[in-house]
């Protein structure tokens, strides 16, 4: 197999691309200069070596020089508000809450969704990291509240559905009350009251300020 | 022009129509028998006389057999609740809050929305109509909240700002206190947070519940 | 029920409509003046009266007043070439044909198309009347060439095969030769080759010119 | 900038990649084990020493063991047919004729296409290198038809053109005559009559068989 097809191959299993668009990944490369792939192989080779998992949040973040330091900024950022949780599916997923700077407290990635009629659940998203997490911050005493922040799609409830089964045992050993909380229903930005379902409707309607 | 020209000329004008699915609704009616076709033509004929607009909330009803009823069967029940009034739209809208079983209120509809930049914006909705509601509404006394259904759309919430402009003075002279409402802002059915809006997600975030 | 659903659920049959769309129809007609309406009336009321199908080549045409008159003003064109005989599906695809101005010839409107592994493929095209208009433009003489105007999809190829097999028994009994073509494949406008399959590929180089 | 960051930027640069999908990509490969990654760098890295322009058709190509090798496989191929020469657009235009097996001949790559209202359109493809090929191939003596396969949009048309008329005087001077042919036109795969526009259906017509 010559290169040209072997790196198609190779980009074929990005996320979300094709056959065609793959080949046109590897025709685009061939056009860059010399500058840009060596960029680009420099990153790639040092992402997982200069990117790691968080200890604490698992999600995805800069190795900094101090080679000791195995939490991310966000986890070791004294300002943020240590009573609230949030648990989110994906590193995208807490980007979106990132950018809205709407939220201060702290995050957990469960790597995953549960899909429905699963056999194996707890192995699709971080379950015992998550079991791990919840009991020590319960130990610590500070935690208030768990904001459970999923897709609002069949999957994201049944992922929320799962992971609540699974904390609550935890929580209920908690000297002091820890709240679960599931982000707001309504109408989304664009929406059309015409067009909504009813789901959304009353959710809209119970959440009116 | 022939009568197949003729009659796609008209359902041309129909909402989201184009010529070519016109000529397909002429082509369509031509292959129907002459059950559906009479059934067709008598209820667009009684349409406008079997329907009429409710003097009260400007919706379209059909005329019951009783022709000094001026009122649709939302506004002459009872068993609503009139503390609420809720303005929408269009007809469309209503249907939509209705079906979702989760309104008990009575209803005001604006007849479309204030587009933005518009020169004459009170000539765009039931401007007049609206203020009268609310004056003798307020004249009545059970009124407490006014919820605004407008879509989640820029055009949407302009129209909001102009009726709440629009309306805030008159309650003002409320003798008990009217409240002002909006549909509550967060996920709708099927949205992901990863292509969210910070505006969704910020509003998603303050009505976790 | 009352009429506003009564219509919306006649228009939710009108072909590509649905539910929605069907009431947004309703509420249309209601804000319609009527003029629009009795006209609206009118002509759906006189279509059925004032169209029927041409004796000849099947396809709707309005009645003139000379009410002897049961062929098309296409067939009763005595400028069209009668050598030429175009086998379409539908009426729509007729006027697609006529829009282009290519061709001269007379027409046959085969009313569908055969869908694949129908039981009576013959029950679903007007198979009878195509035998009998092939018998009969073979006896006068002058028909030369049969041409298969059908959709480029797999349901039109079954239809072409099937209609080929129907017709082949029939124009081997005439006097004088009589070709039997199809539409030729090709790059259609708008087509890119890097996204063209191998069959219109090869369609488009043996066609090149 | 953290290298997550960085290397998204990169990808926002692929063809058809937005900051969602850039990120993604990166988040993916962090995802991926080593051989995956390692094997990704190697092949971007040599793509540009293994791959190069063909000197005669400047389609990229793999650069064998033999370093003298100017030419790509189908250029040497003896086998192909020298009497034709296709003009595309692009590598990826190629590899669709290619798939077809529907030709046999020789090829050259523009680079491009000419856009509409360009100012410099020689500079947009390899138009010198085109002129030289075309003298070599009069002089030599063996072409006898110039295939023009671009697309059939109103830049593909345009680019045919502006090839036309820079090849024409070349070709004049051939001893031999030289034909020049573009693709066929007409209902491509998947095309339904009722939307075709009248030039592709003109083009059907006349290429009807």
């Amino acid at each position: 197999m010559d290169p040209i097809e072997k790196l198609s191959q190779l980009f074929k299993e990005f996320p979300g691309i094709g056959p065609r668009q793959a080949r046109r990944f590897t025709y685009f490369l061939m056009t860059k200069n010399k500058g840009y792939t060596d960029e680009l192989i420099r990153l790639i080779g040092s992402i997982s070596k200069e990117v790691t998992t968080c200890s604490k949040c698992y999600r995805f973040f800069p190795i900094t020089s101090r080679t000791d330091v195995k939490e991310c900024s966000i986890c070791r950022d004294t300002h943020r508000d240590a009573t609230f949780l949030m648990i989110v599916s994906k590193d995208v997923d807490m980007d979106a809450i990132e950018r809205s700077k709407a939220y201060q407290g702290l995050y957990f990635v469960l790597g995953g969704n549960v899909p429905i009629l699963d056999k194996n659940p707890e192995t699709k998203i971080r379950s015992r990291e998550l079991s791990d997490r919840i009991t020590q911050d319960i130990t610590t005493g500070t935690l208030q509240e768990i904001v459970l922040s999923l897709n609002a799609t069949t999957e994201g409830e049944h992922t929320a559905d799962f992971v609540r089964a699974l904390i609550k045992p935890l929580i209920e050993k908690s000297a002091q009350p820890i709240k679960i909380t599931v982000l707001g229903r309504g109408l989304s930005t664009g929406t059309e009251l015409e067009y909504s379902d009813s789901e959304t409707i009353k959710s809209a309607l119970s959440g009116r300020k």
